[in-house]
């Protein structure tokens, strides 16, 4: 890696465009069973974490992006006793779920136990996430998880890595399904979309499967500037509630990025996401 | 510059960040009186202009900035007969400010025709804007064009550089005063006002002083994927409209971004801006 700068530069993925950011110096580099794992620490983002070369979060902005995938969900179901996070190894999804009361048991289920130890050593501001007595952890690959499961969970969270290596198998028709039946009969899944920016075909053929397995499908934004693009989006699918109308008036501690008007404005999509998500 | 790649790297602005596009050549480099102008091809992101060194736009993803800083003033003001446009020297603020038919007369005030002329020669999908006859283009310091103009324009529209070089002067009090006199009495400003995640000072000293000049004071962002964060945002200023419980409803034809849902949903800002924008 070039001296002085943390590269970013799966072109693939980045559709030729590269993210550098001012590197403090490498704190840890990893190679798991699954994937490369490295942290850094930079001049201006705090510590950030790469998996495969492919900036995963920043302690600068990684609130813009757990706030998002946890409390839509969280403020829309009415009763989220039990939830399911898959992928979260770093624990900031955690964290953001621990901080609803109504919540009784968190599961998360990560594929590589490598990545909870890095995040435990260096990002304990989001690995606290596991600290809370609610929470137990489960290395198991989730695409296998799910199929044991059957109208268990009220909220399901799919906080992955890219369509790429491990997280792939949880971009597929198939996960939507089992995930369907492993949740309760008004329960509501969020699944990390990617941008619409980069993905206009990944984010048109997950809405065609979508919509015909949930009754509710739609997709938001948040903002989180050290990724690619500056966006990253979700899919919201509910087997009942509605996104907007069934909104709560949650209060919920320590936010800096949700609020109620950032929910409701945040499935606002530019014009020409209408055709994207059209489902046709 | 790195072979086969756009590199903006103008480190006290980027914040120790730097995106890289990769290039398929160099179009054209000139140094004018006033800046660096560079033209690249790129393979993702169309045809890209730099001025010293920062990423002006992208043919990809320019219609995101355009219509945000064009529309949303245009279809809050109600009858917005003449208009201002100060720097938009490639002409993509002209080319939407000409699909309003209400507009009669469009000046643009653009310090640097060399600007005009390559965008001209290379960009002719933005520089069409100063095809349409209502549009008039002065190659002037804005700062003083200003001064000599009371009581004129319907709408300002401040599509600027960053505050260094020859935009700094453009981020000032005064010049934001001397728009406030170069209005009618129910005129609107919109200025390109940088990121809310890089520029927070910025934007507080704006606020600042513009709640002090103009009755009403927003930020709104709009997304665009080549500039450093992923978001720009705008100052909405002015002297009686509100941009949401003024906003009309207008037929604007060609457009990508812009919707009326968009144009409420773009002024709902993340929780932590509520101290950057609240002018103490």
């Amino acid at each position: 890696m070039e001296s002085g700068w943390i590269v970013s530069d799966k072109n693939d993925m980045l559709k030729g465009r590269c993210v550098k950011l001012r590197s403090k110096g490498l704190l840890e580099l990893k190679q798991s069973k699954f994937q490369k794992i490295e942290v850094y620490d930079t001049v201006h983002f705090g510590k950030v974490l790469l998996i495969d070369d492919i900036i995963m979060l920043s302690e600068a902005d990684e609130f813009a992006y757990h706030e998002m995938i946890v409390h839509v969900p969280l403020s829309v179901h009415p009763e989220p006793e039990r939830v399911l996070i898959v992928g979260g190894g770093d624990g900031g999804a955690a964290r953001e779920v621990v901080k609803h009361s109504d919540v009784k048991e968190v599961h998360v289920c990560e594929i590589d136990e490598e990545v909870v130890e890095v995040c435990r050593r260096h990002l304990p501001a989001l690995a606290c996430g596991f600290d809370d007595d609610r929470v137990e952890v489960f290395y198991e690959d989730a695409a296998l998880f799910i199929k044991e499961k059957k109208g268990l969970y009220d909220v399901i969270i799919v906080d992955s890595t890219d369509p790429i290596g491990p997280g792939e198998s949880l971009f597929r028709e198939d996960f939507y399904r089992d995930m369907h039946a492993a949740l309760r009969e008004d329960g509501v899944v969020v699944t990390q979309s990617e941008s619409m920016f980069d993905y206009r075909d990944l984010i048109s053929s997950l809405f065609r499967f979508n919509k015909g397995i949930y009754s509710k499908v739609y997709y938001y934004l948040t903002l989180v500037p050290t990724y690619p693009s500056g966006t990253i989006g979700f899919s919201f699918c509910s087997k009942k509630y509605d996104p907007l109308s069934d909104l709560k008036d949650k209060k919920i501690p320590g936010l800096m990025y949700y609020t109620s008007e950032i929910h409701r404005a945040s499935f606002v999509l530019p014009g020409f996401m209408g055709s994207v998500i059209s489902g046709d």
